[in-house]
């Protein structure tokens, strides 16, 4: 497709794992010329090696040839960036992210830098690191951007040409609502998923924990699958979405209640009814 | 291989969904003569079609041919047979079934039958009904017995040779351990995920409902599978293993507890610690 947008050649990546390496090798494949940015030597070494970007560097500075970067660093990062990497971006440039909470981003970013869009690819494997990044990542999943009233038009259009061009799906959102949807969708489910995980970890009678494990199936596996993901991301979620996520668990521990009354009461038809309606809402939703 | 305590060559199966149609199939092939029976003449008819069996009857007379029977019924059925089915039966066959909650279905079938042995095959698709049953659905799947005091040890042997031939894991175990462990690790879930589920379809606020819908991705599909599964499955498990649900209830409540503790305390590292030990234990447990 034609550009409407387009950014000159050259493109910065802060950060090559996943998300960062997969952005540097579809963007080489779309002819831009990638300036990837790693902590250390030993990273940028396995980037080059990987060719996840024409130039890697552990130095900031070389962003300078930069007129869109990328900041694909951890959340916590993103929202504590170093002054060397502050300082070595162009103003006139356009500046991007992939953190997954956008309220707190853009409360920082906004006063860091003039052309700031606030951006959440969602995508993801269960890799991480610079051996992660792969070819097609973003293709057909949602690009979530969460403009606000200080966001610049043409730097939004920029990342917006450029997410189409990588195959992404295109949504824009207020950023608390954002907020609220990833807290419902993502990190709820990551927490209800670990409590299901300690509440076997937790239980007493080993015979019962061994028959449980040897006998445990596909729908434990499904259940538990988020919860036992990695422990730094479910911290960080919580820790950048706590508002969101506490609203959700108390609407959560309601909807709990409902099955347990259930229990207690011995109101099978009620009980019934409720998971119907969960039946068709999944049917619905998915 | 070689059966030991083989049984003659007629084998009955009440009830021809997707755990009966399948042994029907599995056990044809191994050179058994196959008693079917179904409720209503239409299914049979959709049996016979499917060679579920050599024999399709809605009459449960034709059992009076059979030295061993499996009661494939759902969980209410069969802690609640019908007479005419009781009356079939012939005092000497071996007689097992395939529920999911064991000590009500001893509690009654010990009183029925002399030779009755309590089995749980623990394999499953999405699909259920006359149009369900598939070879092989056992192979390499568990195939719990919770044998008592009153289990007769030859039927006992029968029944596992057969379920060996069908290519099942044997599992021995308590009746009452095995119904806490199907609560653990297949009712909880249900219930934890279904409430999911109502928490969404709960949510008030429209936008966020539809961005929601939108962006969802596996984490949220997973998490909420077995959730959106067959109501009259999730009421049945509820009504007949209630009291170790409650108590696995009880368990999660309190890990969710936790969880809420440490958003409310803003304690991350008390958060990273518990992650810690949930992702440990799934790599464990999984």
């Amino acid at each position: 497709m034609e550009l409407k947008a387009k950014p000159s050649k050259n493109i910065g990546i802060v950060g090559l794992g996943l998300i960062g390496g997969s952005l540097g090798l579809d963007l080489q494949k779309l002819g831009y010329t990638i300036y990837g940015i790693t902590h250390r030597e030993k990273t940028a070494q396995k980037a080059r090696e990987r060719k996840l970007a024409q130039i890697v560097s552990t130095n900031p500075s070389v962003l300078k040839n930069c007129s869109l970067i990328y900041i694909a660093l951890p959340l916590e990062q993103i929202l504590n960036p170093s002054s060397a990497l502050i300082n070595a971006i162009p103003r006139d440039a356009v500046v991007t992210d992939v953190g997954s909470v956008k309220v707190p981003i853009l409360n920082t970013w906004n006063k860091l830098h003039p052309r700031f869009v606030a951006s959440h690819p969602m995508t993801g494997t269960e890799e991480s690191g610079v051996s992660a990044g792969q070819h097609n990542l973003f293709k057909n999943k949602p690009w979530v951007v969460t403009p606000n009233k200080e966001t610049d038009q043409k730097a939004l259009e920029i990342v917006h040409q450029i997410s189409l061009s990588l195959g992404s799906q295109w949504i824009s959102s207020e950023p608390q609502t954002h907020d609220e949807a990833v807290g419902l969708i993502s990190h709820l489910p990551v927490l209800i998923s670990a409590a299901l995980l300690d509440t076997i970890r937790t239980e007493v009678k080993p015979s019962l924990y061994a028959l449980a494990k040897s006998i445990s199936s596909s729908g434990f596996a499904d259940t538990s699958r988020v919860g036992g993901g990695n422990p730094d991301l479910g911290v960080s979620m919580a820790k950048f979405n706590k508002e969101n996520i506490k609203r959700h668990l108390a609407s959560y521990r309601h909807s709990l209640d409902l099955f347990e009354k259930c229990l207690h009461e011995e109101d099978w038809s009620e009980l019934k009814k409720i998971l119907v309606n969960t039946q068709e809402e999944r049917q619905n939703f998915i």
